[in-house]
């Protein structure tokens, strides 16, 4: 999407790929923003993570007198959104938590991963399941279901704030996933957001280290400044040693 | 809303006034609309019946870094449709069917009162219901919440085609409700559904008089040939008698 | 219906009328029953008690190439259950709990008053539910709707077990209902269910005067031998005087 | 309950019961609570206001093998709250949302009444609530179910931290309800919540007031520095005129 | 289920079983049929395919009043189900989408299985989950639940028309399942629909890897002439090359 | 947890890690124990078996002026809790079945772990579930969440009694997870349920292979006199063999 924003620099699309959702909820709730996290959106991919910018589609319910253009390129939103979006782009659908039809299927699915796209998420579900989760694209819904889509979704309008699982979605924003959940991260605090996710997650791999050691938590968990030192000097040793930080499981 | 449609024809206006949101459901049925009726939207009014046409107002969930100028009626989505909406205008808002807060209260409510408006629909709730039950204006919602709105939503447009209670409402649709429920008539076919309608009704209120006075089913309802013949002269009879057909609640 | 079971006595019948939902609740469970009240289904009419026999009517989701013969009085099980019902049944309609169309309207409800039946009960909703409230019959209903049934519903068959409200019915089962709630009343034990009831009711009913006099519960409720003695000599002092229990609001 | 805490003060208690629910929730919005008001929990008494202090009951589900001693007043702990309670309390029970059994009849209602309990609050079900209705005592709950408490509910303790309608209740903290909702006021700010809420809806009943007489909102809800002048012009003339200010429905 | 009916021709079963339900649910459609689809009913086993006749069994509610004959093979519904169904034959049990207790555990399944039954499917839950999971038979249910089922379901009738996740399903319809859901397929159109499931299955497969290498879907889905033309050029090609069209993940 | 109780016998412990759930439901059933599986709490470890005894934790709604004492491990219940538990407890967390955010994560897990604990066990959700998953250890939820449990849970107290999933939990009570679910075995009767499952399971294990091998459930399921006689033949051929009894997924 060409819409004059600034492009994610390297660096904070490199650490928010190595951070956790639930790391980046915790500091979004530091700069007050309570709940971004998608209700009821779970992985067909939780090997992949998702990290892109927000290209929204709106869906509303059919009605028999819409003219749907089920079939026409040139006219139906759905249509038009998958030869739009972009590298980079992760489609987010409105489907108003509506799971009884597909979004969308495995053909306009994998003519958007040829396009580049980041990923696709929405609140409904999607159609030909087996064949999306074939496509190596993180992938995110809310159900999966046969049925096509016209059977309950009409496409209305693209690049419109939308809600998408409780909440709302401004085209741009950030959208991140794991295996857990995806996440917005409002672009203004993507950068802060990802550099000090990335700061919290190295100082738990530490402390996490410590507890499997045998540690209590009193003074590790949260770090006292004993800790904290200890943590420092944990971190240029690795540093010196030109090891680089690297999110496992074990860190989420 | 001035936007250059037709308005309702008096005769349009006055049957759909007369026949209950059930008949128009048949009628509309006939014609291919399988669903019109919003689900989960309930009169605080049952005594008034509602006509009018769709201003639409579509809320997003609330998220903390959107400037919501709550109290700023100049830049407010929802301060300026109470503003803009006018006589015969119905302002139905799109809340995500999330009553966990109000949608709007009884100031606004009366506000709209004066500027004439039809009346109020959300798949929301309201807050102040009480007061908002005070003012004799047909008012359905899908609860009542103390909660200020801005707790879980966010204005953000008006006059977009929107979903409330489940179906899709564009600007200008023809709103219809009663005790029962809120149904849409889309504006094409308003003035053939009310005449069919308001027929219906008149041949229902003759079957229940037969009904009421011992017929059986049989040949009645549906009415066969001879049934038909009698409604002609009993209408006949009551239109010489200078008698207008009128709904009562035995009708709906 | 005619199908060789003993009618009610007249003394089950009168007693049942007398006391609450709640008490047969109790005595019920006495014998084991857990839990027969039917859930989510509420009075049109909080102002009429029920009692009488099952007489059921199975629906099951419609389907396109069902023959609904919507219209055919001679073949809709709907409309042949209508005609068939006769005084002290209560039509009960398993419509697996789908509220969003009608399972019948105000027409064939008038029909069945007609007929003589004692109520009419649905887990479904009801059509042209104001014309059914204004008819002088206990219905219950778990919702309204002005769809037809037949968008959603097919009616299958007659007087087969069924459940309704998450309770199996079967055809005879005593119904009773009042306007907290409907209870089913399995044949075998009602006459015996209805006499401790009633019984349970008029010790309800003094123990209810204690209390507003001042009575703390200590040896109250439940009763001890003291207060079981003052309730004889109450009882005895009141069929002296020729009075008769009478349920009001207050022994519910 | 002597809990050793201080009263509500008189005046306090006095703005209360003329504020509504809708106007708290505003003032505690005001000091950081989001949301503080009873899901799901519905008058029964829409007619009364509620206003005291809480008094805890905590229901775990029922199980096999615990003493539930139904009758035994000395050991089940709802019997030993019912008569604990005191003046100005209000019984609260954490039902966890279940409503398919009661969580009390009307005659432990009718006690607590003669008690001097302020109300009683559930997000269980009432059980025999036409009983309770008919009480001048105003209760609030989820549900009306027939069925006794013990099939469902275990009364477990008395007096501790609960929750009720999805929001945490401390012994003493200040319950509000009228005939939208009940909210909870914090003991420690219930003083000032009350004198500011007060304060807000004499100026909210003179902007309804210049609303109704055809006023816009612009300038007047919210007040600029004009219509707050006028406000307290209007003011001083009713203090002046001896007339004091009380809430009606169009203020709630 | 020896009923008269005529077999599915090889010819059918071979092609239903190559298509996803996602395409059948498509032909269906385009013969008017809105919904077969089982809503909530998911695959143990979705390794495997599905496709038999419909065994219908129905449960109601338990009742303690009802003999329920848990352990005897003679009388209990259940039961005789188990030792009825033959090859080709899917056990369909209608538990009204109760989840709360199993329909039944690994040791039925295992016997059905050894009877060649083709599936088992129901709305309700299965006990024994791992055990039926280890069974090399496709089986499809709404959840898990150890407790038997006597303790919530009453085997009432076989072969009688049941609701199974909110659809109408009669015995001998066509049960079709793959990895993403079962859907219901009418017996009178099981062999066109298969036909046509089938060659569209097969366009969409040219139509994927036109996508796969590049191709806008501008013309290609839907195909215009040119990519029609392709399209039978690409069979006929094939054909001649001897090979067969086999459905892969890729296709659902 | 040193709490005075006699400890499992090794003999009830390892009878209970080689039954299944399923089986233990039933022997509950026969000692009147109708219903002790947790709803909806799933295993994020399907492969390992749980069995310890309850040490309980509750959560309130999180409330605004309530001090969290979020990072105090001194004060926070939920700290205090993860550095109380010891070998061979289950962590029981009372979350009222909210799952939108997580009740803890993989670092307060993994401390539990290297305590010694058995189990976890929520009806509200993980966070860092695939950080939890990752550890070896039987835990189980309702949910996934990331966001931090203060946004919605209060922790409040410890060892007292909870309701989890809809289930009465005591300290001290036996928990036993498997794949399929989670059940609660009161302390008093662990040692004859575990011991008469074990049996349960031995003979259905016998009667799987006859119904593997052919056999009808006539006079096998359940087993006649006959077929017991076999199953006791078969058990001491065994015993005789050296052969000990193994659950295989087959049990199940």
């Amino acid at each position: 999407m060409s819409d004059g924003r600034e492009p994610l620099s390297e660096e904070t699309r490199r650490q928010l790929l190595k951070v956790s959702v639930a790391t980046l909820s915790s500091q979004l709730l530091k700069r007050g923003f309570r709940q971004l996290v998608l209700a009821g959106v779970k992985p067909l991919r939780p090997d992949l993570r998702l990290i892109g910018q927000a290209f929204t589609l709106r869906y509303l319910p059919s009605r028999e007198d819409v003219e749907r253009g089920d079939y026409d390129n040139t006219t139906n939103k759905q249509r038009i959104a998958v030869e739009s979006v972009g590298p980079g782009d992760v489609l987010v659908i409105d489907a108003r938590g509506n799971t009884v039809a597909g979004t969308l299927g495995n053909i306009l699915a994998t003519r958007m991963k040829v396009r580049g796209v980041a990923g696709i998420v929405t609140d409904g579900a999607f159609r030909d399941s087996a064949g999306i989760r074939a496509i190596d694209l993180p992938t995110y819904a809310a159900g999966a279901h046969p049925n096509v889509s016209s059977t309950v979704h009409y496409p209305v309008d693209m690049n419109l704030p939308i809600a998408c699982g409780g909440v709302a979605i401004f085209p741009g924003d950030v959208i991140v996933g794991d295996a857990e959940a995806v996440i917005v991260v409002p672009r203004k605090v993507a950068g802060e957001v990802a550099r000090d996710a990335f700061e919290q997650e190295e100082r738990e791999q530490f402390i996490l280290h410590k507890i499997e050691a045998g540690s209590s938590i009193i003074g590790v968990y949260p770090p006292d400044e004993q800790t904290l030192a200890e943590f420092r000097a944990w971190k240029s040793h690795r540093l010196e040693a030109g090891q680089s930080y690297a999110t496992g499981e074990g860190q989420q």
